[in-house]
């Protein structure tokens, strides 16, 4: 994978340029992407600034996010050279910093879940997870070594578990969300896919303007929770193994890891989290499902067709337990530093007709706190280990993830 | 003016068609628009539906939210013609319904406080307020019996209060803002202008799909609170004597009035308001601060300006204070059954060079409370108050505003 910080500190040290940087990508894109196909457009000839704390860092921009001067064309034949005015909030920020965004990245159909053309950059007859498909393959491939991301149920953490990258699903509207096409407004996040976990953490320091975000400090011995998520169907060997090895290296590495069942009201919120994104969906794709709706692929279509029948009350019904799971979870942060779990229910499906299943991502969407996958090496194929925060707390928790993944390669 | 209700039950009764409705507005614009510029487009050749709860309601939608086949100017020479894809989710949720999107009506740029050519309907040396300028001014006037606004300070509840109209800015997010141009994300709230209470609160009810929210009981004797928000400077004397008018006319249909001095807690978040809007502001509009600064006018730019100098750590202050003030102000409405207020300092101010002052607004919409302007008749120039209910509780709020409504007429 490419390294934004070793692309940056060879650039520092001035045996890159930012204009070699963006070339060592498009050698990388030459020789993966004909077989990946993680891009839908590339910028063919992007202004490279020369400063800038991101000067020489290519950004992948997930098909739902604007990026002036490309279409986003949101994964569906509706958008089909859709090009918006101006740059979203969070590209404007990157190109602020020197960053350029080179190219947009498949996304399912209005980042719901029917699959995209993408293929696993680890193994082709595998799905690369979605929704952001093309940003996390695209990282995961070395082709990027930075993109962007939005998780509503599960679709930041799951494919970086799958590609076998390092992510950060953020805090609520830490990064703002203009400019991105809403599915669900209580729960669509922007994230971030980049090689490791230092790298996506000096991307959020830089992109949030919160230096301390970048080198926040773990301490000596953090409190670590271990939680299985036992609401959810029971997870596949593969992940099993991966939260095993994560929990025996944060042990190594100091941590005071113990195992935490959740609150009843914590399963009682995850049980709602689809009511939310069905009910939430509905509405800000009515356009697309009053006017177009035989232009939808058929697993939106059907999310939409469920949330047309939920009524306003199970939704405020669902609001409310997670406005309470949310007061609950913040109590349980007084004796933990971090919650350790798992990404995804195991590797990526042998399957290109499915993104896999954000079970044990939902959860945390709805908390709003923030996430970090956090590859875990040995095995096949990529799977990672999912580290949470307390809302607001993201350098702590990427700290803690930096950690286990320093103890996990150590 | 045109009442929604009042159509709507003609075309029931079968003596108006939804043609003839839009007629009825087709005319009165002829009439008043060359003099008021309260539109920048009206679509020439809308289809009309004949059924449906809110066939024959033609609507002014506000510039900032999208509606298909009309531009989405913003106010602003950035976004000359610019046409947007698809209808913003409100918009969708009203064609839904039978209703048309007539016209687009003028906003602020970028809905800030530079002014628009629109003039006040009942003196034309007057602002009509802003930033919903059109939509307030078009349905005092009389040339729409509906319009769409959006309130980030005091954008809805204000103009409607200069000119004369009934205006709902609801609960936050009770609809959605999908599709609306974003100032700031933990702000900006979709509103409606109708020319009476009962007009809005119809209306509200169906774009929401809560039919509880019409008619709802304000209870035999409901308690209501006089506050004075003394936090902000003094009112001018037009709008201490719509307090006092109102305040009278709710004693004699029997609501229980008492003054309340609200706790520092809110004055603290008051406070702070501007800094969420203008550091959420600075992030929201990076592109056009960013690429295109010199097209943006004087008021916007120095908002902006002023968000480019705020810390995180101060908007991060300013949140917690909100979130902590909308803890102490749900714990007040155990004892009121809604807050009677100041819709704007006073009628609207004799200059076309000032949109008027939001600062009896603020503090409302950064509690995400319902607040509903009730126009007070018997003044030279009209002057509303402001009924404020608990969040989430619409109905009654509406319900409040309408019997103080119909003993302010009686």
């Amino acid at each position: 994978m490419l390294s934004l910080l070793d692309l940056r500190a060879r650039i520092a040290a001035g045996t890159l340029t930012p204009a070699g940087a963006i070339d060592l990508c498009r050698a990388a894109i030459a020789a993966r992407e004909p077989d990946l196909h993680a891009l839908v457009t590339l910028d063919p000839a992007p202004a490279i600034p020369e400063t800038g704390p991101l000067a020489g860092i290519a950004v992948g921009v997930k098909d739902i996010i604007d990026s002036a001067g490309l279409p986003s064309q949101m994964g569906s034949s509706i958008y089909a050279g859709w090009t918006p005015r101006g740059d979203a909030a969070v590209v404007s920020r990157l190109k602020q910093l020197g960053a350029i965004a080179l190219a947009k990245t498949t996304t399912t159909a209005f980042a719901s879940s029917d699959p995209t053309e993408t293929v696993n950059p680890h193994d082709p007859g595998h799905t690369p997870g979605g929704s952001s498909a093309g940003s996390a393959a695209a990282v995961g491939a070395g082709m990027l070594p930075l993109a962007l991301g939005t998780q509503t149920a599960g679709s930041v953490i799951r494919p970086a578990s799958y590609c076998g990258c390092a992510a950060v699903k953020p805090s609520f509207r830490l990064i703002p969300t203009v400019g991105v096409k809403t599915y669900s407004w209580a729960l669509d996040t922007v994230g971030l896919f980049a090689a490791g976990v230092a790298d996506v953490a000096h991307a959020l320091a830089l992109v949030t303007g919160r230096p301390e975000i970048d080198g926040a400090d773990s301490g000596s011995a953090p409190r670590i929770a271990v939680v299985r998520q036992d609401f959810a169907e029971a997870p596949e060997p593969e992940a099993e193994a991966a939260l095993m090895r994560a929990r025996q290296a944060a042990e190594r590495a100091g941590a005071r890891v113990s195992d935490l069942a959740l609150p009843p009201e914590l399963a009682q919120a995850w049980e709602r989290h689809r009511i939310i994104q069905n009910y939430e969906g509905r509405l800000a794709l009515a356009w697309e499902y009053d006017t177009q709706a035989d232009a939808l692929p058929p697993r939106v279509r059907e999310h939409l067709d469920a949330g047309a029948a939920i009524e306003p009350a199970q939704y405020d019904d669902a609001r409310r337990h997670g406005h309470h799971a949310r007061r609950v979870l913040k109590g349980l942060f007084a004796d933990y530093d971090a919650i350790l779990t798992f990404s995804a229910p195991g590797s990526a499906p042998a399957t290109l007709d499915s993104t896999g299943d954000p079970r044990f991502n939902q959860l945390w969407t709805l908390m709003g706190v923030p996430c970090v996958n956090v590859p875990v090496p040995g095995q096949s194929l990529p799977v990672g280990v999912q580290v949470i925060g307390r809302f607001g707390d993201d350098g702590r928790t990427l700290a803690v993830a930096r950690i286990i993944e320093a103890a996990l390669r150590g």
